[in-house]
């Protein structure tokens, strides 16, 4: 059973329940091994559960024609064990000791250790993509991986610079978040034989979700108290990522703009504080939000020309949940 | 043109000429790239040349039952990137600065570059896999890339432990190095369309041309002046790595022997020099190179049963390159 989860969530979830399960299953099967040496990772890796929002993506847009296969549960499980490995090497990078309220491979075994069994779980993942039989799916997943990993990067080289275009932005959160969220949507539908408008418009569910996910992840990042999320409000900047909210600010306040101050000395008191009040005494936290709920509008939209059934009520609620979502 | 070979490997690849030809402008296209931050990684790891050696046998493989196809070339493009981006992390793990007398992606750019950028050429490879459009190999890519991570992580858990059993060191020279000759040799015959027997007898000559290859290398790191090849000589024991030479010294000397010393404070002078030493006046060396002798010897038994032709003479011509490499 998927942990966690509040009431809504168990609703939207409803009809993939038994997939879900299968995907826990599968998830845990991969710690057996006859590498002594992986026994650990695994374990630590594989037993902390999750939301499994994007294996439940995949299981709901295949729940539209549903075929008798169990190529959507190896896909499901294949999208989530990416994600899992993805945030191996995000921490490692990152230097973040905690993930999910325990410590991080990185912190517990050394970065060495993370980065190869990173390596070794991106491959598990594609394995299981494999799986399903199917080369389309399999490609859109590499390149996946790829749009992931250059996501990071220029995330990465942009770090500190306190000029960057909004498009530059868009195309971030696009690689590094919602892309996963296509490929989640997409091959769900793929796999359960959808025609081609059919995988399009699931796709772009994916990633109008995905996309409102990760700005939905901006604001949390600047709102509520320390510990909340086990990370510092306003986190993001103090790492030198501009998000959403920042680079409104930065464009509606060109002159005596606190950031680039932050920017150079990020270590120097006021500037964090100077920033959060600034975008609190604006309009740029409701109008982020109207930017989220125009992506889940659009992620409900692109529902319209499928067939009614409970997917397709799950993801309009998912949609909705995700509109609400601390807020 | 492939840089840097001698006269021998010349006559090696020439079967093949073309296609390693073809191999060097794939991966040249690969530095054309949408993303600025991309742009000097991939012209730093694509320009440097190597002696393609990997791409070289899915070639030749291939070139059994030629097919008039672009896959082979696709598949070894694939696996020579697998293999640059197999180096990128095992640098940036081993904190090596120096990689074929360039700086190391992690030396020049930080390890979190590294990581991320690695990730990127893992998946890079894996979407030229793919468009081989034959699913078998990519899943045979994916489980070697598996093998890959594993093989590196058992040998940083091993390290500094004066005892391990010989099937432990071959199991993970395999993983390592040899699975990857493997997958080059196989997946060519299979994209050939060599029938299964054939595909084995191939498969087979890459395992034993892979493993004589790590044991040769394990050697070369105890022989030499240092500066050759950019490492120090013994750098595998300074790294805390057993391999062939030294298990077998600790197996014939259990008493009195400088390698658990050397594990347990291998800044101390000396115990280095007396490994050395008690190697070169005992029968190691030759014994090692009788092993290596007995793996290309496998190699070119397991092409007896395939047609002769001009790429059986090169991989003949190979394992005795190999067998007599700085002998």
């Amino acid at each position: 059973m998927v942990q966690g989860l509040d009431q809504q969530a168990i609703a939207i979830y409803a009809p993939v329940q038994e997939g879900l399960a299968q995907v826990e299953d599968k998830l845990l099967a991969l710690r057996d091994t006859t590498i002594p040496e992986l026994e650990p990772l695994l374990n630590h890796v594989l037993s902390h559960g999750g939301k499994r929002v994007r294996p439940a993506l995949t299981l709901l847009t295949a729940n539209f024609f549903p075929l008798d296969s169990e190529n959507p549960v190896n896909m499901a499980t294949g999208v989530e064990l990416l994600h899992l490995a993805t945030l191996i090497h995000d921490d490692t990078v990152d230097d973040a000791d905690l993930r999910r309220g325990n410590s991080s491979v990185s912190s517990r075994w050394g970065k060495q250790v993370a980065v190869l069994f990173g390596d070794y779980l991106f491959a598990a993942s594609a394995t299981l993509v494999c799986d399903t039989g199917n080369l389309r799916v399999v490609r859109r997943f590499a390149e996946n991986i790829m749009e992931l990993a250059s996501g990071e990067i220029i995330e990465y080289f942009s770090a500190f610079n306190p000029r960057q275009e909004m498009t530059r932005y868009y195309d971030r959160i696009y690689r590094k978040t919602a892309s996963l969220f296509c490929t989640a949507a997409e091959t769900g539908a793929v796999l359960s034989g959808a025609d081609e408008e059919q995988v399009q418009a699931l796709r772009s569910y994916g990633y109008n979700i995905g996309m409102a996910f990760q700005v939905v992840d901006d604001l949390l990042d600047l709102q509520g108290q320390e510990g909340e999320l086990g990370k510092p409000v306003g986190n993001d900047l103090l790492q030198g990522v501009l998000t959403l909210p920042t680079i409104l600010l930065l464009e509606r306040y060109p002159v005596d703009n606190p950031i680039p101050a932050l920017f150079r000395e990020p270590e120097q008191d006021g500037n964090l504080q100077r920033t959060l009040e600034m975008i609190n005494n604006s309009t740029i936290i409701a109008d982020c939000f109207t930017i989220v709920r125009d992506y889940c509008d659009q992620a409900t939209q692109s529902l319209q020309t499928l067939p009614k059934c409970a997917s397709r009520d799950s993801l309009e609620t998912l949609a909705g949940y995700v509109r609400e979502r601390n807020h």
